[in-house]
């Protein structure tokens, strides 16, 4: 790897962590980012680690792909913070999936069923034992799902590990630094145009989230199918009397919207999100924050009276089977890490690990080999 | 005047108007303020010049004061406006209160008698007239009355012209300058005791809101009745389809509480406010935030689609008996213009205007009498 020059479109924790591994395994590795580092997708994100409450039916190679990774993130923290010397908030106090009304309990009951015919680890809880577990649950809380294994990480502060990380490792980083285009000649990338001109690589990874199929230079065909799915979101401060350690999930038949609860270690209490198809557009909407309160309420009355600490939106990458893209393009040098969707924070190492093996080794592993852009 | 040392004590709307009089009188004028100058409930308020929407029957005198500042209100507009060499933002497009339940209309009927007994310019609305003025209505707004003269200003606008208009006429600002004590030698007020040691003057007006109770050397029976009392606001961007013009007031007769909506020339929708009797506490509450949503939501249903530009919670100076403060006290030179609760901006005018005039010519006018300290 030793002089091999990577470029990396995209300071996400996608580009950020796949960065840090070809770092240091010794590659000349530059990471060109459109805006401020990991301010999109992995800034806005809730954290959390849940393939089993992300889990459907149709998707069940993604079902064990995010199981892979959550298998991983132990390695990945370990490795991750003894490197940046920094916590990055990992909590494995589980999640906790919770129906208030009757329609609620029938679907959550369905969901329960498919868990466990997928063998994933799961426990029917009534209201009252779901209420042992987080005192704060409302009342009106008539079952839950238990979710051992869903764990959480602050993804804010897992961004500043992966830069910090990744800049002890020699990695180098051009902030407010868009790639107007990939430059492709006779089927190979040979590097990226920017604003400073022609920068020249042995390798060109695509991390760019929602704005990878807004660079030109690609065949039509090779357009990532990722657009921007946004989401609003908000924290309140946990205070003495009422500190949840559980994710919380909501599962409404009715109105309103689902919603999770998710607490972190220094108190904030991250309650998210809409899922909303407006492009681009990140304004925070009256209805959206109403909603997103509205369910929380209903699943601990007690946040009531939490202060209201940051309202925010942002831009999911989705891609158009909610499936990551991972991995070699027919273009020579050209590798694909993009449209993490919902699950960003999760992939993030099985991502990080995977493609730099890819870029090292030459070898695609069966991991990854369902999410190459040649499914579409 | 000329050569009289003036020292305010505090640098809100009221200050600040009482201050800038004085200056164009050419009195010697230094305000302290404890923060950042008109960054209190002069910052905070919803700047609806609404006597007729606050008349309360056991509060006929500050109805009086109310109605007269109001109609000072166009010459204080001319006046700062052309020293200030801007707008702030006054519309005189009127009033809308609004029932929406059936038991609001009953509340709203009983309003309307009181209203129009004591002589006051009201209007009874059905629903569908009231929609005719403003079409974002919702449909089950079933009755309302107008008050074309409850008017409305942009208090931060006022805050800023206020401030140049001061500081052009020579008047002097220290910020971030608490007064610890007001010192007072054989019944008479000989000036004020900062960090930066003793400052003289012949007159001394205090006039520090909600903070008016809290500076020391004041025998106990003077120190003013006046309470910090919490109130959370939000402010909406209007779009194109949704551009209010009147201010509208809901009447609750149960739940949600009452809110107010009141429109900017610049587009922003001002909604509050919350009243909550929490001392100093100024945190942004979950349950403050969505009941302001919900009620104004229920009296203009197309918000649910606006973005949410801002949230804030200010102080207002709240009095035992709801009126201001006003006017000369027992010890000589000390002047007091402060508890102006929910009014400040309202009862900006008149306050500026007469007490300017007391320190001027000593004499008490009949409009402030009934507001002196010693009715307590």
């Amino acid at each position: 790897m030793k002089n091999k020059k990577i470029i990396i479109i995209g300071g996400g924790v996608i580009g950020l962590g796949i960065g840090w591994q070809l770092a240091k395994a010794g590659a000349a590795v530059t990471i060109h980012e459109r805006g401020q580092v990991g301010r999109g997708a992995s800034w806005a994100a809730g954290g959390m680690l849940g393939p089993i409450a992300e889990a459907h039916i149709d998707e069940l190679d993604l079902l064990k792909l995010s199981n892979q990774s959550l298998a991983r993130y132990p390695e990945w923290v370990d490795e991750l913070e003894s490197e940046a010397e920094m916590s990055i908030g990992y909590r494995a106090e589980g999640t906790l999936i919770i129906g208030i009304e009757p329609d609620d309990t029938y679907q959550l009951r369905h969901a329960y069923t498919l868990y466990q015919d997928l063998g994933l680890n799961v426990e029917w809880l009534s209201g009252q034992a779901a209420r042992e577990i987080e005192g704060a649950l409302s009342p009106y809380v008539t079952a839950a799902i238990r979710c051992e294994t869903d764990h959480q990480v602050d993804n804010r502060l897992m961004v500043q590990a992966l830069l910090h990380a990744y800049q002890l490792r020699g990695g180098m980083l051009h902030q407010h630094s868009s790639v107007e285009r990939i430059v492709i000649e006779n089927g190979t990338a040979t590097g990226v145009q920017t604003a400073d001109g022609f920068q020249g690589a042995d390798v060109c990874i695509l991390a760019a989230g929602c704005w990878s199929a807004q660079i030109s230079g690609l065949p039509e065909t090779m357009i990532p199918p990722v657009r921007p799915v946004k989401g609003q979101m908000l924290a309140l401060q946990m205070r003495e009397g009422i500190m949840i350690s559980n994710v919380i999930r909501t599962v409404k038949a009715r109105y309103p919207m689902p919603v999770y609860l998710v607490p972190r270690t220094d108190g904030r209490l991250v309650i998210g999100a809409t899922t909303e198809e407006l492009g681009f557009d990140t304004d925070l909407i009256v209805g959206g924050i109403y909603e997103l309160l509205h369910g929380a309420f209903e699943a601990v009355p007690a946040i009531y009276k939490l202060p209201l600490i940051e309202t925010w939106t942002g831009l999911r990458p989705g891609s158009s089977d909610n499936a990551p893209i991972l991995g070699k393009t027919p273009i020579e040098n050209l590798i694909y890490a993009t449209g993490h969707y919902r699950n960003g924070i999760l992939l993030t190492p099985i991502t990080a690990y995977e493609i730099s093996t890819l870029v090292r080794t030459g070898e695609v592993s069966e991991i990854i080999a369902p999410f190459h852009l040649d499914r579409f």
